[in-house]
């Protein structure tokens, strides 16, 4: 049921006209209140898009009654003009709910360098807001896909209370964020402070650790909306924890739906000094290409973890590392370990585990393979 | 004329038995003096492989007589065995020559985490002693080849002295070395300081601008012999840029040849604030699987050069960012430019210009593009 499963929310997912495919391409979601406390992440990429620079100035006063959502053009690197049309856009759905333009948040997903087509993305507007619904949780997902092969929901249930969200994404998925628009609902009635700090510590460990290809949007969003209509307010702890729990599948799910990949790999390091280290490690070993390229040809390529360490500042000996692929240890101690021809690499699931041996922390990365089929999605004109 | 055009020098290469090919896989370089002056640039990836530690040890006091190179195992992650091996070698190549063990310098390139056979290799070594010639560098640099398509040499003349030099790579290029060995001689008649402070130089501004696939190699060694057989002290300034123009000359021979690539991409920076931010921003960029992919697809995608820029700590204003691409302004002040169809990117070499406006530092960047070939190179097994 995607952002219309907590009460208070009705969403919509049409086709503007905006992708010439004539796929659906536009989605609104709003909050119907009683509340419409919000939050929000966004790309720590330094070129950020226009709608990314307008929502950052609406969250700022933590409430936001919709967010309209395009797909088929980023209105990234876009000028003036691209500022004026996001801005025009969160007009135009303020107009038709009789809301304020500083409530409407907006996000847009696509080629970058390219002006929006207002002329169609008005009116779609219109007809976005005329199908509004409490079950248009789905469609709204629909609306928001670009290369992703399935649209992409999650849902979990509080007691008396709701977390529920969609994203989008498929490729350029990193840190800082991954390429993602999501949108999370809540009928929670919770402080926009209190959804801030449930987000962040969210994306920390969620979206900020799903890294397909290393590389960093200009349009990444994660929006948090409370409508409050449950009337109840959960403890911190229980409804930070169901944000994560959405967020978390939601990510995995971006990772299972990467552009070209065919292995889905859990980076697991284990027995670091400090999280910092154990992020660092897992970030380098998932953003190796040699490693990614050697996963996608089942190949349990120890060496190539062991590379990819050696060039982090974390804390380790060389002698001292430990490295198992699906269950086998392949390298220990530095060298040679288990013989490599036990490790079964026939599932799309790879888990790697890298053992510092150096402390007690740990953090999970999660990437894919490098392919052909990636190389081709990227490779083809404006992909 | 390779490691053999510099006066002092004789060399050889020959098929030990290490690749199971049959193919040249064992180097002998030697030092015939009347100096033996040397310096040395390893790997910065903390986890080194055994002729690393070995050679590290070598440099130290500034005097090699010999190198001795393998390629079909990198004799990495090898352990305490692998240590003795590497050692080994250099006794045998010591006890043959007779020179002392602690004079010869050990290099290997190939598959990480095997052991070397010791049993061929040491051989090997008696035979490649005995086909020692000054003409031999050809020789030498043909049997240093891994995946490379063909051997890499480049030689530079000065007044009376020469420097010359092979290299092998193909892959797994990236800074704090691009993944190589490189042997360079000169008979030049110099301190060993005068060659570290000269090849330090040249390193910074060459090898550790080439990145192919941003994968660091755990055996990279480029070493500098000078024998001072042409007994001119050349001046400081025009010996160093002799070493520089020989290592920029084998650096672009490397690009030229990285594994699976189709075009050779030259990321130059300008207008930067400063150097480490005009080299930052062109690692940045040279790094972006997306846009390495598009430049595949001969599509000259500025919107993933600014995606990249931004991810940068550099001084910029995405507002102001300019990219040509092959003299194409195809980005101006961080927006549409000219008309991207007038990119003609038929050729091998492209060449990006991104435009920082924030100052007058620059820096090149060599990568390549990613292509299907790089990913099949690199996944079959145990490449």
């Amino acid at each position: 049921m995607s952002v219309t499963a907590a009460q208070g929310f009705t969403a919509s997912g049409i086709a503007a006209g905006i992708k010439v495919s004539g796929n659906p391409d536009l989605a609104l979601v709003v909050n119907n209140g009683p509340r419409r406390a919000a939050a929000g992440v966004f790309t720590s990429n330094r070129v950020k898009a226009a709608p990314v620079l307008w929502s950052e100035q609406v969250i700022k006063a933590g409430q936001v009654s919709a967010v309209v959502l395009n797909s088929g053009g980023a209105n990234a690197c876009t000028g003036p003009k691209g500022f004026q049309d996001a801005h025009a856009t969160a007009e135009k759905v303020a107009d038709v709910l009789g809301r304020g333009a500083i409530e409407v948040a907006v996000c847009s997903t696509g080629l970058i360098g390219v002006p929006l087509p207002m002329d169609v993305l008005l009116p779609g507007v219109e007809k976005a807001a005329a199908q509004l619904s409490e079950h248009g949780g789905e469609k709204a997902a629909i609306a928001i896909k670009t290369t992703d092969t399935v649209h992409k929901t999650s849902v979990v249930t509080g007691d008396g209370w709701t977390v529920g969200g969609m994203a989008k994404g498929a490729g350029m998925l990193a840190p800082g964020l991954a390429t993602m628009l999501v949108v999370l609902t809540t009928d929670a009635d919770l402080e926009p402070e209190t959804l801030d700090e449930a987000l962040r510590a969210a994306c920390r460990v969620t979206f900020d650790r799903v890294d397909s290809d290393g590389c960093m949007s200009t349009n990444d969003t994660v929006l948090l909306l409370a409508s409050g209509s449950s009337g109840i307010a959960p403890e911190f702890g229980d409804f930070a924890e169901a944000v994560r729990e959405v967020c978390a599948d939601l990510g995995r799910q971006l990772i299972g739906d990467a552009e070209g990949a065919s292995k889905d790999i859990k980076v697991e390091v284990v027995g670091a000094a400090s999280e910092d280290d154990a992020v660092e490690v897992g970030r380098s070993i998932a953003r190796n290409n040699l490693l990614k390229c050697a996963i996608h040809g089942e190949d349990p390529n120890w060496g190539r973890v062991l590379s990819a360490i050696g060039t982090t500042k974390a804390a380790f000996e060389p002698d001292r590392l430990n490295v198992a692929i699906n269950g086998v240890w392949v390298c220990r101690n530095g060298s040679v370990g288990e013989d490599r021809e036990l490790v079964d690499m026939r599932y799309r699931e790879v888990h790697i585990v890298a053992d510092l041996a150096a402390g007690a922390e740990t953090a999970t990365i999660w990437t894919n393979d490098l392919t052909a089929d990636y190389v081709h999605e990227n490779s083809a004109y404006s992909s």
